[in-house]
């Protein structure tokens, strides 16, 4: 056990000596760290080695700030607790998709990870209209699995609520989404881009839209009170790694217990983000047409994987085997199926809403250069995002949401 | 800090001796123990003073299994644990409504309460026709004020996560609710009265009727993960003890942050049990339309109450100050309370049915010695629990729930 201290380029190499796993990955090799993080929220190390630098790690440590903005905005660096129980948790449900994980220590705030080098984050990837035949594949995977696999529908009753134990207070990241994703980003407020917002009819419109902002509260009230499954908490295109052939979901440091639509509804957020950057920018019919289909094929493929993997188990701390007759089952099932749905399609509204006048941008909108153009996507993204969460309740099928972004 | 042991009516007057708060209470007399449990989970023990035995105090202490049962039947004594942890969360809230706690250990798992000496159960006063003008308005206070002050309606995130932390580890009891609320009641298992069930077309009928159990299952689901507010978890009229002026809500070892309807439903469920059982035995008309009015009173006030409670709170875990104007909110919290009630209304179908032929029957049904009637009971409980399960999504008003329990 060590006492936490926060590491700089040449302690972290230290602090690894002492760690056998990163030992013996090094073997006989020296080696030595340098600094990567892109500045969000925590130290990012590379620690390669010196005589074969293809052999290189990664070393994760959260420091009690929010690292992008500095020291005045203090956050608690258990956010790093967090990240390390759900790669855990996820790693022995989806253990492709994780990275593979040589060290952690809750006390140190550190993690130790395999270094991704021949994979691009998916945003940017998409941002570049690359094509990942896989993807749908793999995260409609991942999500089944992973939101399956730690719910009432598969847990016992204890097993859940110990799983609750352990995220439950994961209080402060999801505070920040409760500010950031639900709250601020539709009103006057300072974290807000106010430089845009200032003299924006877009915004004046989006800020007096009580009708849309009623909605985003019952969305909020779901947020707050579902323990439906451990979720990532913040699974946009950022927090995904991929190639032609692997996919990986880093960045779990916003997971907790709560509602099955969330993953999805950011994912598909983000997906909608970046068809909205090619409608307007590119105007690549092809890649447009490519996203359609992925963000179709995700969502599907989700819903028949959760349907299948719910079929393969009889008895959890909801159903007992004999309960219930499989054709009423059949039906329940496809009830709640849809209510995953359409719970993600109202997350994927607040999602889409909250990053067009909200603290944090995404590069596909708020990253356009033409003033103009920004313009026109924005005003797009508040349409489709105002569609999502007026009517999510009422999204009857898959292509009801591909009907929603297309017009 | 005392290592647990179990006391008897001796030991329990030495370990008396050094609680100060009860030293404090009998002054210079004498006191003596002696066991009054009705032989339900716990010990329970009354001290009274030997020169005034008027002077008396209640002491309950938990033993690791089901004391009406037997040690064969084991359940962790941590549920005086969550009695003690709900009595003082809820005793800050509503002070009038809960017995004066003297002592408490979870160590020792005992708990010392004043002794409610001129109050009965309201089971046995309902059954015995008593009328209490005061009731409807004290339940509906404790309701609405528990509910609320212990929501994200009033609390912080924060605050929030902590209550949920306290009563999260409630496992065994939030269980026995799941098997034998939600699960056993209504299917063929043998924790039922199997007595009752053998060769009866009642029985079969509700065996076999699986629309009504995929209700139920929606409504398990709600009890397994909404955390809306503590609530008291079992809320029966065997847990209230009143008389003209004053009314108590005891034994909260269920307690747990869980859906706002489901201490609603408990009491609306016992209440038309009780209605059922002055219909079908006694007959008497004006007893059952004070029980109509009650029932009506209780549902109707706690809307006004909660909505007020609501009206005075303007920053909270779900909404800031300013987020939203005020017709809009309005708008918000009249759907917010219909869902309550909504729910309420569920919960207390499956409460009905469940005392059917599940493994707990209530007085006012089980208890009736006639055959014939009590099978005209056992109909008519059925049938307004299913009505209420099928319907419960689409209740409007406290006059649709009233209009079912009349016909």
């Amino acid at each position: 056990m060590h006492k936490y201290k926060v590491l700089d380029k040449n302690s972290v190499v230290n602090y690894l000596f002492e760690v056998q796993e990163v030992m013996e990955f090094f073997g006989e090799d020296d080696f030595e760290a340098s600094e990567i993080g892109d500045g969000n929220l925590n130290f990012v190390y590379l620690v390669k080695s010196i005589q074969n630098p293809a052999k290189a790690l990664i070393v994760k440590q959260a420091v009690p700030y929010l690292r992008c903005v500095g020291e005045e905005f203090p956050l608690s660096r258990e956010r790093m607790t967090y990240e390390i129980r759900a790669l855990i948790n996820f790693k022995k449900i989806v253990p492709n998709f994780i990275p593979k994980i040589y060290h952690t220590s809750e006390d140190m705030s550190v993690l130790v990870m395999q270094y991704l080098d021949r994979h691009i984050i998916l945003r940017a990837g998409l941002i570049d209209k690359k094509t990942y035949p896989n993807m749908s594949e793999h995260i409609s995977t991942y999500l089944a699995k992973t939101l399956f696999h730690t719910s009432s529908l598969y847990l016992q009753s204890d097993e859940k609520r110990e799983l609750i134990n352990k995220f439950n207070n994961n209080t402060e990241l999801c505070k920040l989404t409760e500010d950031f994703v639900f709250t601020q980003a539709f009103m006057l407020h300072d974290t807000n881009d106010n430089d845009n917002v200032k003299n924006n009819p877009l915004a004046t419109k989006v800020f007096n839209d009580m009708e849309f902002r009623k909605k985003v509260l019952s969305l909020k009230y779901k947020f707050m009170t579902q323990t439906d499954a451990l979720i990532h908490g913040d699974l946009h295109t950022g927090s995904i790694m991929l190639n032609g052939d692997e996919t990986y979901v880093i960045d779990p440091e916003f997971a907790f217990v709560g509602p099955f639509g969330f993953d999805i509804g950011a994912l598909l957020a983000n997906m909608v983000n970046n068809y909205i950057h090619h409608h307007i920018v590119t105007g690549d019919q092809e890649y447009k047409k490519w996203l359609l289909q992925t963000i179709y094929e995700i969502l599907e493929l989700f819903e028949e994987k959760f349907f299948e993997l719910w079929d393969g188990q009889k008895n959890s701390a909801l159903i007992v085997d004999g309960y219930i007759d499989d054709s009423t089952l059949e039906s329940y099932k496809n009830q709640f199926l849809k209510s995953i749905i359409r719970d993600s399609v109202g997350f994927a509204g607040c999602k889409m809403a909250r990053r067009v006048f909200g603290v944090a941008g995404v590069e596909e909108i708020r990253g356009i250069q033409d003033k103009k153009l920004r313009n026109q996507a924005e005003e797009l993204a508040i349409e489709i995002a105002r569609e999502f969460v007026m009517k999510y309740d009422s999204i009857d099928s898959v292509d009801e949401i591909i009907e929603i972004i297309k017009r």
